[in-house]
């Protein structure tokens, strides 16, 4: 059930528009980028903060008592009922590199569960979007359809990305993640936040992702669920503060892969 | 120095309009997949197949002298002086996971040596094109502008792609690519062609991959040597034949990665 009250599927384009202008100026720019982290490669460029201020300027003009939680400004009023969960750019490491699989993500939290989110690849000009009870597709010239999940009924038969191996910490969760690799049809690395639009849109049947923040998946678990999939940790809880995280669009396969991440049947 | 009586860039534009033709109706339609070889996942989509035969039937029509290789419909006069070289769908797996970064490969080579070059992408409408002097991008609003690779002085500094370490033989050649990743900035994995064009766009300084075909990497050689960078064999021969293969922006860079992948100076 979708409450009535949530802000429109309007006013996240109306965000993501907002994003991509402060964004695609620096795509494909050769820019200098800082490390945020001292010894760990974690790009941070103009695009990130120029767009999460303009999203967050939206958002306060709009609705001033929301909370935010964003990746490069921090907290404001997360206590609220209605919380914005923010990530610019999802995919640094493929902007920088120039690769359109980033994606801007703008969730929204209410009471702590992700009830409304949009993944926007500005250069591509792709939306998806959805509110846990429908998700939709808005491609480049501008028309919107509906989204599904496609049926795939066990994991022999299914396609799963994830970011890369090397992301998985050694021993337990390696060895989880590589049995569900050699479980599975066909694995694919690379693509961050893209890959879990193409499940939302039945092109791919499993995502598995370690060690996420809430800002990498609160908007899009609406996404993937309105469109008839699942969005879960690894044992079968809620994804919405991150950690390990699962997406699959047949309800039957994601009870396979959680079997094979934590043993729960 | 180019040949005077190369075929024209608006000619590889002709080619790949007629192939982004043929396979954009296929994009993300939920097709059934042939597999091309027993027991290995190899797709072949209808769209690869339509793409390759209105390549050659336009090769054909213009230069009906010149040899066509293709991944889908073998050779044709492939001991002609000016043989084209073609694989109409480049990264099979991104294309059937609806990830935008496959490509169509047409390079041509003459008396072996690969002279010019194109790769398309049909979704997000760019090409990346060149004949080992210069080097072209055309964007979505299609105006096109040269490309450069970037300054990359060492491996330390750079910025690596490949489309997956799964795919290296374990043993020498496995360890060799290890070794290559541990001596770079940030690696990354999943993009196919994509990443040898952002090699000649100058956001990437150095994609490596092993076992290829010659339709996939004939095309590639000119733009990225035409953007200024470099694609070799892994002991520093020609690629034109394909195997195991190394491009890179930079000549130093370049001499660094051919020394930890084949112990040659």
């Amino acid at each position: 059930m979708v409450d009535t009250d949530l802000p429109s599927y309007d006013f996240l384009n109306h965000l993501a528009d907002a994003a991509s202008a402060a964004i695609l100026p620096h795509f494909r720019k050769r820019l200098d980028v800082e490390s945020k982290t001292e010894g760990d490669f974690d790009p941070v460029t103009a695009a990130d903060r120029n767009a999460e201020a303009a999203i967050r300027r939206l958002i306060t003009e709009h609705f001033p008592d929301h909370g935010i939680v964003g990746e490069e400004f921090g907290n404001e009023r997360a206590d609220a009922r209605d919380v914005w969960v923010i990530d610019p750019i999802d995919g640094t490491r493929a902007f920088i590199a120039g690769i359109p699989v980033w994606g801007v993500l703008i969730g929204l939290r209410r009471e702590g569960y992700p009830v409304l989110g949009m993944m926007a690849q500005p250069f591509t000009g792709e939306r998806f979007y959805g509110n846990g009870a429908d998700a939709w597709y808005r491609g480049p010239d501008g028309q919107s359809r509906p989204m599904t999940t496609r049926a795939c009924a066990s994991l022999e038969g299914a396609t799963m990305f994830t970011t890369s191996p090397a992301l998985y910490q050694p021993g337990e969760e390696r060895d989880a993640y590589d049995r569900l690799e050699r479980s599975v049809r066909l694995s694919r690395y690379g693509v961050d936040c893209y890959a879990f639009a193409m499940v939302a849109d039945g092109h791919v049947d499993l995502t598995v992702e370690p060690g996420l923040q809430p800002y990498d998946i609160v908007a899009l678990i609406p996404v993937v669920e309105g469109a008839g999939g699942q969005v879960t940790s690894w044992e079968g809880g809620s994804a919405a503060e991150g950690g390990n995280v699962v997406a699959s669009g047949d309800s039957r396969m994601h009870k396979a892969a959680l079997e094979i991440l934590s043993g729960i049947a």
